[in-house]
């Protein structure tokens, strides 16, 4: 049995291998590719994909599989071999749906796919990217078809990002999470807008740099398996357990822009980074779901690094980095500047509170185009449409509204943007258990010592990569189903205090 | 037939895409990979080695040539079609003839290889890479026995960079260039030496990166399609016909080092980003073989780059940029300086004089070392009273000596550098025959205007790619075949002058 389950390792590590560079590609391009690397690019992705895609469904594997069916069954369900085993067997059963040919034409369209959408967003008009968005719509919907029996043509795309989550119970989430959240955010807006001048001045790039990897290194961030460079639009992504990168965006006049999608990013990498080294090479070793790494990001940047213990440490820190700009600011001042609500138009500037109105929104565009009530030439106006609703301003341009987010333009529609708010739902839900095992952590972060949560956090999430599902590790941390109650807890006790509601 | 040749070129374009992607793979790993990336990167290139390798020996393709055969004959020998399927040809018979399990063992022999070298630098002392270099030499014998017929065992590693030539040939050229070589060198060596002073001054970092990219955008370079980054040894490498990338190496106390680096790997990428974009995805997509690609570097960066009418224009450019340390430094000076002839043990930071003494020796060494007339133990020795009779110094310990360049610890002993030599000389063939063509180059220097002898060498040599071989890209550019007279006469006239002879 251990030299089938070699073998079938073997195979797992060259896909993982193969995968691995295809996310080298990726960050090349996005990072330092010249433009006129572009197309050459997008048909060697394609090339790749086809050759990952062979791998994902040589029948050997399925062979493979079979034999380790017995064996499998005898051990714990929680063992490495059974959960190797068990992860193995699904994705392939889910690849081998899939035809090649599908594979090698969506990869090739989203290269090009992609280069429109930078064009557009140059040109800041969406229909110069429109019929690539249409082609993506298409394909996503034809990519559900692969999958029948599903209750709604989302689902399996969700399957892709948040496995064993669906359209209905999003739904029924999202909507009590709408019902406890507007009134906050009515009760907010009419209390009078807080100072954020502060962060409004000229703070040059290079120091704004320094003092990101400042903090991220604080953080537990490890430098020599990793790095962070500038891009457009900030991610984090993986070539191995070794090399975990992530990338920033900077406003100059502007100081939350770098400060808070550099912690977002190293959530995401403290989450990378911290899976068992044993996994390496295989399909356990990266992050469950997206709303688990959604809530490492989350948990970082808003528990943490938004929090007054935090800048308790780093203030003054961040003050003797931009003397000029910052010493006659008073702590309180910055804490409450960096956490203003404000209904706003982009998703990744957005403050806590209203920042699912902005997810939830996509999501349900999504299902619209999905379900056929929404074309693509109407997509910008149902858009603006929805930023009137919800949030009670619309987008100047498509730039600031419907061209934002990289998500349609480099990827399916659908299943993209409801990980963002089960992120935040998970994020406080998770602090929550870690404080209650370790009550000194928030003294901790006050002097700077992260150690403690992290090591939780890593003990209980990120070691288990892949092993077990976003329930699975939600109910083994937390002792409790996903819930929204720690959420709006966390929401109601802060945001109470900064507007005295 | 066109069928089948398409469907040749569709196996063609898969290998290309992965060599292309291999070639990103090492570009990062040098420029960017953080330390702890170095493992997994080291698995994720050697699965893609072996499906290249799978994919150069796939039998289809030798099916594929047969059934083009009779095609190919009727097509005219400079037509792209018979050309490609005569490259392809030859490519093929190439691979097949090498075991696989050689090439696994070869490539893993190559890593142990070289870190026993990085080892041995460390040490500074050879013998600590000694037995590597001796199962080095062992399987660079067996890689020639793969090939029967041969007159000397380095012919076929000659060819793998230098098609078509041979140890006969480059042995006589070689020894007829040495006779006339050293002479000059004698007679410099009796005059006294230049001051080369104002280049040893603090030349910051950004400045010169700024000055070098001033320069190579000027020549020709397309930073649409490339970039230039910073490593330890600079270097040129191509991922496409659209993203050609250099890098280069800077000292803020040498001005030398990273201007003419810059020029030198830019020289490469004009070659590069000058073929046919007809060729891309190819296997005539890249120069043709490696002493034609050193004439490019070399050309540009030492009958352009460290001519007269170059720095008639860029010379106040340079000053303007660094004001401080050139602006009392007359033209004149500043030409002897960066012309300045001196025997040195470095190869890499030779003079245009010495400069193929260093690669000659080594070349001897290659062949004395394949013959058994020389054992690796003796080597350092050999190296040693080589550089004592051929430049008149002795290293005084294997860093500065034998171990100083990577060649031998990371390939074939055999073919490494006549390339080196074979570039020098083509260099000046080719140079020669555009300003025949074209008298008025020399003038247009002087005013920074590049694009006619950019155009010549972009139509006789760039475009082909590997469409000719180096003998017939020779003949058809200068009308001549390979000869030294064009190199001699450049060199005389040039150092007469300087060092007044």
């Amino acid at each position: 049995m251990e030299t089938i389950l070699e073998e079938l390792t073997t195979h797992l590590g060259e896909i993982n291998d193969l995968e691995s560079i295809n996310a080298l590609l990726e960050w090349d391009q996005i990072t330092y590719m010249p433009p006129q690397g572009a197309t050459a690019r997008g048909r060697q992705m394609a090339t790749l994909s086809t050759l990952v895609h062979t791998k994902h469904t040589d029948p050997a594997i399925g062979r493979l599989l079979e034999k380790l069916h017995t064996y499998e069954e005898q051990l714990p369900y929680e063992s490495d071999e059974a959960s190797l085993i068990r992860v193995a067997r699904r994705d392939y059963e889910q690849w081998i749906r899939v035809p090649s040919a599908f594979i090698a034409e969506f990869s090739n369209h989203l290269s090009e796919s992609y280069t429109a959408w930078l064009a557009a967003r140059e040109a800041n008009n969406f229909t110069v990217v429109q019929p690539y968005v249409e082609k993506t719509l298409e394909l996503s919907r034809q990519y559900s078809t692969f999958f029948p029996g599903h209750d709604h043509s989302i689902d399996p795309l969700i399957n892709l990002s948040d496995y064993g989550m669906s359209a209905a119970t999003i739904r029924s989430l999202f909507t009590e999470l709408r019902q406890h959240l507007v009134p906050i955010v009515h009760a907010i807006s009419e209390q009078p807008a807080i100072d954020d001048s502060c962060l409004h001045q000229y703070f040059p790039e290079d120091q704004q740099l320094a003092f990101g990897n400042e903090v991220i290194q604080r953080l537990g961030y490890d430098f020599e398996r990793g790095r962070q460079d500038k891009t457009v639009h900030p991610f984090m992504t993986k070539f191995s357990l070794g090399d975990v990168r992530i990338t920033t965006r900077i406003d100059e006049n502007y100081l939350n822009e770098a400060l808070f999608s550099t912690i977002h990013e190293a959530g995401h990498a403290l989450y990378e980074q911290g899976i068992n080294r044993a996994f390496e090479r295989t399909p356990l070793a990266v992050g469950t779901s997206s709303g688990v790494h959604e809530s490492q990001s989350r948990l970082w940047e808003n528990m943490v690094g938004r929090s007054e213990p935090f800048w308790h440490y780093f203030y003054p820190r961040l003050q003797a980095a931009f003397p000029q700009q910052l010493a006659h600011v008073p702590i309180t001042t910055f804490y409450r500047a960096i956490n203003k609500v404000a209904c706003s138009l982009i998703r990744t500037d957005a403050d806590e509170v209203t920042y699912n109105l902005h997810a939830m929104l996509r999501f349900d565009l999504e299902l619209a185009l999905l379900e056929g009530t929404l074309h693509i030439c109407d997509l910008p106006e149902a858009w603006n449409a929805r930023y009137q609703t919800d949030l009670g301003i619309v987008p100047s341009d498509d730039r600031m509204g419907v061209l934002q987010d990289i998500h349609w333009y480099m990827g399916y529609i659908g299943g993209a943007f409801q990980g963002y708010t089960i992120g935040n739902i998970l994020s406080a839900q998770f602090f929550e258990a870690a404080q209650k095992a370790h009550p000194t952590i928030t003294s901790e972060i006050a002097q700077g010592e992260f150690d403690t949560l992290h090591n939780w956090l890593r003990m209980h999430i990120y070691a288990h990569g892949r092993k077990f599902t976003a329930d699975e590790i939600v109910a083994q941390a937390t002792g409790q189903p996903l819930s929204i109650e720690p959420y709006m807890n966390y929401l109601r006790s802060k945001y109470e205090k900064l507007y005295i509601l």
